[in-house]
């Protein structure tokens, strides 16, 4: 008779089982929303505090075709992202560069310069941050914004018969990683991979016509945020194939390389920083008048069921859409 | 005739020549404290809101003795002692975590407490986080607070005629390193090193009274600092050895271990999260009464001066102070 100690890795464990241990030990507070959600939201008056935090690394985040411009550019835009998922203005963001000791003078202003040029062109500053040594490149950014409490867009509070959207195209980061893995070099192809958009434009309009029921960017993949979104709110989708809107640079590659599956891209690759969002049917078309008249849109990807399935409809077929987003520490996107 | 490339290294840069570089480039906001003092402050009706975060690696900042626990409560612990610098009062801390594959989920349990414990015990909360895979432990915390405006302490307004003191003894951080160091382990000695005390309740009292010109904390040490405020307010600082309060730990660990400089220790060893402050003579025994009423204690150690030298004063011989304190890439306390 043998005792056994099982010890459970954190490869094991995944990321969002993590989360939740974590999440499990931590004491509650004054917040008003907390773990679980885009951001952290404190009452201020009338206003929500936003506070979000997102790290990277060069284990497994950066690929090597990254520019420390763009990895400036990268971390700020990753934080602002989920201020823009709140419905949040950027108040500012602090930084903390981990770099190895021998880390260039120009590498560190190439990177600073990035994090400073996206910052800056939505509207916002870095206001202060830390470095220290590390082994490989470790950046980890926080964010922080407001939003009237009126305006605030929760992950929680979808409801069935809701339309669920989002604010652009789908398989631009994915075909930005096929177009660097397979060497096909159009380097235009990437940039929405390595300098993503934060939909903060977006974010603020569709806060204002207070219309969003819920709501969360899909850095994880559309498949991936879907699942999530279907636990926190105890619902199901049934998401239209044919209403996917695929990248054009994901069409481009495709003619360019043959045998990408276009569709697996657009539902289950991370890295788009779109926002999906969940709006009663009758409010709608209101809601993507204003996002228009804004040169932008929200596309209806389908609608939000009792049935607590996420299913997808390519017009003859009906099936369970596969959970394929990526996860940390159990699968890695570089 | 070749042409020569000067390539800087961040090991010949520093971490204060890497922040020049940072804080040139970067451009400024709506902020009413920037980068160069402990937290961002920004204006937010009456009061503002305070951002500091801090970084910590496996490679420079973790001795191996440090516990998960431990290591939880250290990186809330020097966020919080940056607010309480600026008289803050804690609204809460995000924290991102990089893990390597391998962690455990013990290791991640323990960690997730200390940091919950440390927050609780100061009277916040660990609101969100983020956690990554990373090739060696690497742990970014960011807190937030509020001070109103008129109790803000800044690092600038110092004038010659002030005193300058500090919270609490010096050399506690250095006791507890040379205690691990040399093995002579007695685990209470390394407690203040690996579980250190933020000040909040010392700020808050000292922001109450209006009294103090300039605050910083001293985790670099306490020549560091006086180095760093001096640059900022184009002062100087005479200091009085016999003033300078000696940790109980560093007396108790010099009567075990031979040869050990407790002044050297006292005066450069970075890590014990006192707060530096100066403030007008006539006010200084107010302010002392006030925390000494709420069993706490200023200890001044000398005065501003118009000189722009640091002198430290043993009763017979002045001299230059040197600047001994840590800094990163080019010196590791651990």
């Amino acid at each position: 008779m043998f005792l056994q100690l099982i010890v459970k890795k954190l490869s094991e464990l995944g990321e969002r089982g993590a989360i939740r241990l974590i999440s499990n030990i931590l004491s509650r507070g004054d917040v008003a929303v907390g773990i679980g959600d885009d951001c952290a939201a404190f009452e201020f008056g009338e206003e929500y505090l936003l506070v979000t935090t997102d790290m990277i690394s060069q284990k497994t985040h950066i690929p090597k075709e990254m520019t420390p411009f763009q990895l400036g550019w990268f971390i700020v835009a990753i934080n602002l992202s989920d201020i823009a998922a709140k419905g949040g203005a950027p108040l500012g963001l602090v930084l903390s560069f981990g770099l190895p000791k021998e880390t260039t003078e120009s590498f560190l202003k190439e990177l600073t310069k990035g994090a400073d040029s996206c910052a800056t062109t939505f509207d916002t500053t870095i206001v202060g941050g830390d470095m220290k040594e590390t082994d490989i490149v470790t950046i980890c950014g926080t964010a922080f914004g407001v939003v009237k409490k009126e305006k605030f867009m929760p992950r929680i509070g979808s409801r069935p018969g809701d339309i669920i959207a989002v604010t652009g195209t789908l398989g631009k980061a994915g075909a930005g990683y096929y177009n660097l893995k397979n060497k096909t070099l159009d380097s235009d192809l990437s940039k929405p991979l390595l300098e993503p958009t934060p939909k903060l434009k977006e974010g603020k309009l569709l806060a204002r016509q207070k219309c969003v029921t819920s709501c969360m960017d899909i850095s994880d993949g559309l498949s991936s945020s879907l699942y999530q979104l279907q636990e926190l709110n105890n619902v199901g989708f049934e998401i239209d194939l044919d209403n996917i809107p695929i990248s054009p640079e994901l069409i481009q590659l495709q003619s360019e390389q043959s045998g990408l599956d276009i569709y697996d891209i657009a539902l289950h690759f991370g890295g788009d920083y779109e926002l999906l969002v969940t709006i009663p049917t009758h409010k709608f078309e209101k809601a993507k008048g204003a996002l228009k008249k804004n040169d932008t849109d929200i596309i209806a990807i389908g609608e939000v069921t009792i049935k607590k399935e996420i299913i997808i409809n390519d017009g003859r077929v009906k099936k369970t859409l596969e959970n394929k987003g990526y996860e940390h520490f159990t699968n890695h996107a570089f």
